[in-house]
């Protein structure tokens, strides 16, 4: 019986990852132009985080977490998103103490969430997202969704939506959960059991319930932005003036809430517009989180970011139909004839991948016109051929695989011979 | 109550991220001269993974997993090292029947072993590891070997030593077994009750035993070099007659086992004799495991690999007093004064940004002193300053912080100025 990958996880495979590490490079190199740091958090957190920060009764907590115990009867679970992890490093190495503020970071990797898997949702997923914490100056906001619609133009994606709303301050977020609480509660049996439970804990997950979505009730939910007081409201008329300013189209959404308890002020997410990119068109999402870093029992300091899925990203490069397909060729493939030209063959790989050529050879005793045929596929500009004879004599056949010419090289000179010619 | 990272794990924060993306960066690009291509597998595989090609009577398979259920009952674990998996995946995606044999893989990422926390000795770890699976040519050991040493020399570490070990075939270990049992028997009583199991279900594990190594049956137990048969004997020649020729020093210990069950020949690791380095000098290791893709239903193909620790590694970096430091220099940051100003400026870093220009601006609405502090702090080649008397203009000063001369630039062409001058 063989063992198969995890259900819902998938490996990468050579020809894969070469994509993903040009995806990557781009995003790293965005974010330094950015003046965004890494931070690197670990693969679990102690499952109080997440019950915390995201929120006892999102469906990220209650549903889709893998939590466990280790040997020492501690609950873990594996991060479903990375704000929370970021946070609570901010607070854990009182980073606010540091004369950079706002703290820019970003992190790239791995998150866990157990939802059924379907074409461009695994369990096992990666993000990479920015967390600017420490100021609440709408320009930020502004950065954070400038940033995020790089991401995907820097990869060549056109159809792209920013989707923005403002889900206010405690207190605005107070008022609009009464005025939810006193719509919904007439159509509280044609509920789900679930949104039952949300209208007496968190009335605004209501909103994002995907079993009661089509009720008519939703449609007339009272919206957030009605329910806005002055701090609020000014706060949004910034974000949106730094936007009209770097002319960055977005459209104001007021009935876009974000899956997690932690967001105030500005949620947003990045849509694609490309036909045949199916039903679900979010490809990723941000927002500010005002009260995170206290919560976790930090300072007093607000923040913002914004996270993206590589998975969904790849999606919408597939159906706009852009491919990326980075060149790979080595410089030199060894080949060789006869035993003794082995161990000369060793030696110069071994010197020549010192000097800092990308070089290989063969090591199934394959044929010579095998060997050829390796070196073909694999673009090399070079194949250094070495018989025993070569080895008696000191030197291998050099042969440039585009032009044909071939030349008798001493084998102590290939190294310096051939940084001339490359 | 504040909530920390789980014990045993450890943040990065920016001013190390910079440091190991130094580090990876380097492997990686030496990964690529020799050839080696990425391959990423999920964070946790089926436990069964594990217990069959690690091996059921191991320290890290019976007591430094991390395993648990998932919502289905599924037994699952956090890899504890990364070469089972890559041979499930070999295996998995039928790797065999592409032409690039020996497939040449690495792989770079977390790993997990629920050990006592010690210096340099997390329960998440950062492997980096080559795998070459499909040839039992000794080039590839020599190779393999050669590419470990070079990962330290890379980064400048020069007290290495390569060391060496055969664990022969099948057929040698099973002659090898049946001596083991016939020394240790007489001790057995004197011996930890781990060690009496192993006697009878893998007496090779009682070599790697932390309680029992000062045992003296331990010294005078029999080397597996004197039970090799021909062939054994014969590749393990092979091996080091490549590594003689690629004059690469090593020294043959014949008591180095290495912790895991698939194992046989080519056994190896490299340590670090740098003074101040502590008690246990090994940095990595790595062998051959001949009998792990068929055992988890692949063909009958051999394969080799080796993994490194990155924070072993910056261990011997620490030792050895070599700092990696990377310069980061922001281009330009861009300083307000006036309300009016923060909207030009947004417009203006967007624009640079996308110019491919590393700009930051302050979000704190700090004085004009301070801001040109933070300017300094960021090491910015300029500083560009715009208040409302300059937007109303259009213009805005530009001053070379390093020679300290400022021309008024109008707005619109900053960009293409400083694409001259930069």
């Amino acid at each position: 019986m063989n063992i198969n990958v995890p259900r819902g996880t998938e490996d990468l495979l050579p020809a894969n990852t070469k994509q993903w590490q040009v995806i990557e490079e781009t995003l790293k190199e965005l974010a330094d132009r950015y003046h965004y740091n890494e931070i690197r958090t670990p693969m679990f957190e102690r499952t109080e985080l997440f019950q915390r920060s995201v929120g006892d009764t999102t469906d990220i907590v209650q549903k889709e977490m893998y939590t466990f115990k280790d040997r020492s009867e501690r609950s873990l679970t594996l991060r479903p998103e990375g704000t929370a992890s970021v946070a609570r490093a901010y607070v854990q190495h009182k980073m606010h103490g540091s004369a950079d503020q706002p703290s820019k970071l970003y992190y790239l990797g791995p998150m866990f969430r157990y939802e059924r898997p379907q074409q461009g949702r695994t369990r096992q997923f990666t993000q990479f997202g920015i967390e600017a914490i420490g100021s609440a100056d709408a320009a930020i906001d502004a950065e954070v969704m400038a940033f995020a619609m790089e991401c995907y133009q820097a990869l060549g994606l056109k159809s792209l939506k920013l989707v923005l709303n403002s889900l206010g301050d405690q207190e605005s977020r107070e008022a609009h959960r009464q005025a939810l609480v006193e719509h919904f509660k007439p159509h509280k049996n044609e509920l789900c059991s679930d949104c039952q439970m949300r209208l007496e804990q968190n009335p605004l997950r209501l909103l994002d319930c995907k079993v009661d979505r089509d009720h008519p009730s939703m449609n007339q939910a009272p919206s957030i932005l009605e329910y806005l007081n002055d701090y609020s409201n000014n706060y949004f008329n910034e974000v949106k003036k730094h936007l009209d300013y770097m002319e960055i189209p977005y459209v104001v959404d007021e009935t876009l809430v974000r899956g997690l308890d932690y967001y105030t002020h500005t949620a947003f997410e990045i849509m694609s517009e490309a036909e045949g990119f199916g039903a679900i068109t979010t490809l990723s999402g941000g927002g500010r989180y005002n009260g995170l870093i206290q919560d976790l029992g930090g300072p007093e300091y607000s923040g913002i970011g914004f996270a993206l899925s590589i998975e969904r990203l790849l999606m919408a490069l597939e159906a706009e139909g852009i491919v990326i397909d980075p060149d790979y060729a080595l410089d030199c493939y060894v080949i060789t004839m006869g035993e003794e030209a082995k161990y000369t063959a060793s030696k110069l790989v071994y010197e020549l991948r010192k000097a800092g050529f990308r070089v290989d050879q063969d090591y199934l005793d394959k044929k010579m016109k095998a060997q050829f045929k390796a070196a073909d596929r694999y673009h090399a500009k070079y194949a250094i051929i070495i018989g025993d004879e070569e080895v008696a004599s000191g030197v291998a056949n050099v042969k440039n695989l585009a032009e044909g010419e071939q030349k008798t090289i001493a084998l102590d000179e290939i190294v310096s011979e051939l940084d001339i010619t490359l």
